[in-house]
């Protein structure tokens, strides 16, 4: 069973077997933690690079967050195993790797903690996970219980995994002075020029105890012996043999003996994490463990409050209640977080991808403006003079561009107008566009604006003969990347994209007083459109592109990948297509592309390599960007259609999109309701069976795009430079809704209701009835009551 | 227990659980399978690049063999599942997953394949593993037998892992036209320049039955279900669920059922393997399983014929006996099936490094001398026309230097004259030395003589001012990678090297008429070794030598890494040594660097990082170069002792080298005595508990320097321009020995014998005295009787 409790303060999952990949994360300024209800985890800490400090079995390759995680039992994990000393019987919380069936089972995801409470055989096991603010370690919290009538002789061992560290060199042992396990390596490399950096990480691993154990273990080898991780061998034992771990895989396990009178309970706390070295340790176990404040509290009690008071810094915007408790829940309590989670974090990666990184930002826009701001001014710091923005941004001196960011990508100039357009929205800060910035390739300072212009004068430079954008090795589809990798292949969606982009700039250009340069782009929208509708549109749908061979391709006549959401969507917004075309592509995407999983990107999924196309036909179908319901793609479409004021149809695909415990289908799904993935697996006209999965992953830019369709679209409340629009885009069975809305520095309780007696929406602003749908004058520290009259639909 | 079995053609392991990861290994010309005795294996083959077709769990790094390879529940493995249908008894052969103490249990592993005998629950089953010739594939048999006395009805299950193939795109289904399973996959790649190679890859795995079986599964997750790989839920059920795997980690598992009589038994045959598409896996089927030659032969069986052929090419060219038995199998049967394993697969890389190369085929010219000069020839056309030869050759036109070939090491030229004078001794063909080689960087030709003379000059003029030869980023140790990287550090061992290089040169060029060449390099080797006596002599053994910052280490006053094995022998080799030096260098090693598992590579290992000298420090004490009995160093300390006809001190470590079931310690080192492995886990005085483990690693030059040992050293029948030198250091306890000696075409059977009645050794051909201990006039196509009188020691 899933459901929300405490005040929507958690997601419960009440058996570990039901969704085994079901999982929640925590993140703080140095790490991220993917914990799932089994046990296993992915944690990953900064040093600057991603690493670990809970390894694999074997040499794992470094690459990004793999998607729909594969787990196995000797995965890394965090577990407790419980052993009765008078009958011997064993089980472990949370489930691995003993996977006895508990007679009560509870994995509870909060915004700031993890937690599980599991009984069995008359012993309750709460468990808890938390992060403080600012280090990269994990603060457990055990606390066993005698739930039975007599007194019980017990054993508790946390195991925590340290695994395969490096082939250089690990070991492990206990340190009596830490009162802890401190396991070390060094990060194996090759060439003398990469010492300077491996010499200062953090290749030691621990575990801090709170209470001094009977015995400990720290050779996974002697550990788990023939019993298999299962049942241990060294669980037979009275005691653990101690010893050490020599170029031998190590482990970190203690043995706590209790005797618990009925009814009585003890509780425990460890941490577990990365250190440079064992003063490192020594100073954690002092702050954490020794050290109290003024009221008797320890660092790690404290740290608990920091983490909460931290977390809820990452509240949205608006606060919801209408009739959809699912969308309540999941928009007042975990969209916020998410979306917070990619601004604080950048998704823990030093060279975030141009168009994330301000996707990302246009999410904190919402959240914290000034990280937004910082953002896009150290974007524009790495354009070039040309205009060209680069493929990713640096953000650590040592950082470089890797993996995808070496490949050369033609779109991450639009993002730019796209997403400042929500920073000025939500701020009125135009003074952004007078900030002067230098270049990446030159010293000479220029202002924002002429930055932004510059990259739209790119965009029209990038262009073929018919005026269609390059593709060169990818646009927003990063596999996409032989349909022009010889220098002609364009792309029908960036194309039409960049159509948008230009009608965004003009708009704040105009908005900015630069009455010419808006009146030169809405022009330049004008004449791309135009250009989209002679050879794009394809009679039912506009196509993806067209090859380096002058192949049209993502039209009626492709057997695979014949339609694709994304130019579909953008030419609603950009206006390439009129009244009819817009008709047509609605209903196309809803008989193609639109399944109960939500929309898919194309349609249908390759099932063969297609060389004028490139790797996304080779990525397997329903996966990622061969079909899947990618949900970025599909907040593109929700958000183009409430544009244009489709919102029966917005609000359907926004309701597939948000997974929740009233969505029927959540345990084809496999995740629960605390995040959206970056894709849940489609192909599903092709593959039944496994369409709707999650891909378990939470770094996507969907985020930020669905808070925009509820901001911009559903509730219309955007703001303005005149202030506030109130334009609900309210489905037709909802009769009424209320919105709480933080907008520069005033709180607006809107009411949102259907009146039979209005023909059109009307708008009370403390009890006055106001001219249009504009709330202006809006003051920093008041509070605004706002009824919102909607006609019956 | 461990015993050598039919004839010396096995060794036989009768316990998994005495010798967890005792293993054997087959290769054939396109791949290597490193089976372990429980079941595990890791096998790779080429494209041309190594690959896997049987995954782990997870995304694994890329990277060379791993040293004392840990293993999991969820590694690669083969095995089978037996169920008896009426108990619902489970069991696995060989003995991973499910760790059922067997009634019986033998892993034998011989030459050409490896098999198991395992008994349980009256229930035998055999297994076998053989490789074809030139195929990338694993040829299985699993014979059942009912050893009840009644009739049983069985399910057996063969499970072979296939695991996680790729990111990009994986599944799995059962093939009916195949009677098989196939998995697919695409290999990950980003930039569309990699398509090229990925395209041609064979990404599929396949297991093909000569039976049909009764259900199948191809779905990981669905097999293993709850019950773990130890009681595969599947397995509860009367039939496997078949269907298929979607992106979901695939498998290959099949279901037979046996109605089996008392007595009866019955057999199936499985390939297992990487193909490019299923019509590759069709012409597999068809020639392994379909078609028959006259005898009725069909591919799997001729297969079995045609590798042993194969294997026995590879016979070294003395076959012993002696009274040392564990020498003679080993000499006999495994010693020279690892040196050609070296020789036939350059140890699975298309860019071995330029020492190992050259050292591999030194061991070629004992076994197929045609192999080793043609790597002579290859190897010298990549030479520099300064002299200087490059880090790795290249074998493959798409292959490049990775890893460790990109750090610059100054020590691949003197390895030229010390392996071709190998090369020589068998075969006399000075002809070599007339051949016209081209260099890398310029098309002129030039004969192999001045390539030589080239490497040699370009050794005397990369030195300092001292006359001591820089070491750069490495020499034979890789990982003293910071004692010379900023041009000015220098390498004790490489200077004393040089002089014993020119000093062979100086042989090979007087043999080949060119005294005055022979004459100049005599005089650089005295010089050389006046260098190092001035430089290097630490007054009781030499140093391994001095930093940037003009630090000599390896010397007595270091605390860690006191004294370094290399300098040593080769002071004996090269002659800078006089008696006294000699003595004392002697004993200095003895004392320090001896251990039960052989001689340590330096000593006392490095517990912390000295950064004027390098990675090396880092790595775990006692492991790889870090204080380990690395063998291959051991090995020229051997021949060095042999070369100063200290025989009794050579043999007593040779001994310690060679694993045999006569080794005290087998277990410790936890290794069939099948192959010398690159080391024993040393820092013996440091942490005594790990000492001696086996590195379980085959890849190592120790092979032909231990061959050499034997020939050059121990029986002392060393090949010379004028013909075969009898020169035996027999140990003083042994009475006799006879070796059959096969050299250039002709066969000499030579007995040894001790005799009170000579004085000095006396030297008998076919019944007559000869002159001296040369036999001369050897003919090709003629046998020989030799007897060879040793005084009594």
């Amino acid at each position: 069973m899933i459901r929300a409790t405490n005040d929507n303060e958690y997601y419960e999952l009440t058996s570990p077997t039901s969704m085994p990949k079901a999982s929640g994360f925590l993140w703080n300024e140095k790490m991220m933690i993917h914990m799932n209800c089994r046990g296993y985890a992915v944690a990953q800490f900064m040093q600057p690079e991603p690493a670990k400090y809970s390894h694999a079995p074997n040499l794992e390759a470094k690459t990004f967050m793999q998607p729909e995680q594969p787990y196995y039992a000797h995965h890394p994990g965090r577990f407790v195993y419980i052993k009765d000393e008078a009958s011997g019987n064993i089980f472990s919380a949370p489930y691995e790797p003993v996977r006895k069936q508990a007679d009560s089972y509870t994995f509870a995801v909060g915004k700031h903690d993890i937690r599980w409470n599991v009984v069995s055989d008359d012993i309750s096991i709460e468990m808890s996970l938390r992060l403080p603010k600012a280090d990269a370690m994990e603060l457990w919290q055990v606390k066993v219980k005698n739930l039975s009538s007599h007194k019980r002789k017990l054993s508790m061992y946390p195991y925590f995994t340290v695994g395969y560290m490096s082939w250089m060199n690990q070991s492990g042992e206990y340190v009596d002075e830490l009162q802890g396990i401190v396991c070390s390596s060094i990060t194996p490399y090759q060439k003398y020029q990469d010492y300077a950096k491996v010499k200062n990480y953090s290749d030691k691993t621990y575990l801090l105890a709170d209470r001094k154990p009977a015995s400990w273990e720290v050779n996974h080898e002697r550990f788990e012996g023939e019993g298999g991780l299962h049942a241990p061998s060294a669980l037979q034992l009275d005691t653990l043999e101690g010893g050490d771990a020599r170029y031998e895989t190590p482990v970190a396990v203690l043995q706590y003996r209790l005797e618990l009178e009925a009814g009585a309970e003890r509780e425990y706390r460890f941490i577990f994490g990365p250190a440079h070295d064992e003063a490192e340790i020594e100073r954690i176990r002092q702050q954490y463990f020794i050290k109290r404040d003024h009221e008797g509290l320890d660092g790690f009690a404290l740290a608990e409050q920091e983490y909460a008071a931290y977390v809820a810094e990452g509240q949205g915007n608006i606060q919801i209640q209408t009739p959809d408790d699912g969308l309540n829940n999941f928009v007042n309590h975990w969209l916020p977080r998410q979306m917070y989670y990619h601004g604080k974090t950048n998704r823990l990666t030093t060279d975030p991808q141009t168009r994330n990184y301000l996707q990302d930002n246009m999410g904190m826009s919402y959240i914290q403006p000034g990280i937004a701001r910082d953002a896009f001014l150290t974007a524009l710091a790495q354009q070039h003079a040309s205009g060209a923005m680069p493929d990713g941004i640096i953000l650590h001196p040592d950082a470089e561009l890797k993996y995808i960011n070496q490949v050369p990508h033609t779109d991450h100039c639009i993002w730019l107008p796209v997403c400042m357009r929500t920073y000025l929205d939500e701020t009125n800060d135009y003074s952004i566009l007078e900030e002067q910035v230098a270049f990446a390739d030159s010293e000479e300072k220029a202002s924002v604006l002429e930055h932004m212009n510059l990259a739209m004068r790119w965009l029209i430079q990038d262009r073929d003969h018919r005026g269609l954008n390059f593709i060169n090795q990818g646009d927003w589809c990063d596999p996409m990347n032989m349909v022009g990798y010889k220098g002609k292949g364009v792309s029908g969606w960036l194309t039409i994209a960049t159509a948008y982009a230009f009608k965004v700039w003009a708009d704040i250009s105009e908005q900015a007083g630069h009455t010419e340069t808006a009146k030169q782009f809405r022009e330049e929208a004008d004449r791309t459109n135009a250009v989209a509708n002679e050879y794009l549109w394809d009679g039912e749908w506009y196509a993806r592109g067209i090859t380096d061979d002058n192949v049209v391709f993502g039209i009626s006549k492709d057997k695979e990948g014949r339609i694709y959401i994304n130019p579909q969507g953008w030419a609603l917004m950009s206006g390439a297509a009129d009244e009819e075309k817009r008709k047509k592509l609605i209903r196309a995407v809803e008989e193609q592309l639109e399944t109960p999983y939500g929309v898919e990107k194309l349609a249908p999924s390759f099932t063969a390599m297609r060389e004028d196309v490139g790797r996304v036909t080779q990525k397997h179908p329903g996966s990622a960007e061969n079909g899947a319901v990618y949900n970025h793609a599909a907040a593109f479409y929700i958000y183009a259609l409430y544009l244009v004021e489709e919102k029966e149809n917005a609000y359907r695909l926004l309701r597939k999109m948000i997974p929740g415990p009233d969505t029927e289908d959540v345990l084809q799904r496999g995740q629960l309701p605390v995040f959206i993935p970056n894709y849940y697996r489609g192909a599903y006209r092709q593959f039944p069976r496994t369409a709707g999965r999650s891909s378990h992953l939470f770094n996507t830019g969907t985020v930020p795009w669905v808070y925009r369709c509820l901001i911009d679209g559903l509730f219309g409340l955007q703001g303005h430079a005149q202030g506030l629009l109130v334009r609900p885009q309210l489905p037709a069975d909802w009769d009424k809704a209320s919105v709480t809305r933080l907008f520069r520095g005033a709180e607006l309780q809107v009411e949102m209701k259907r009146d039979a007696a209005v023909r059109k929406t009307e708008v009370y602003v403390n009890g006055q009835l106001i001219d249009g749908d504009m709330i202006k004058d809006i003051q920093t520290g008041k509070s605004y009551e706002v009824l919102v009259k909607l006609p019956i639909s």
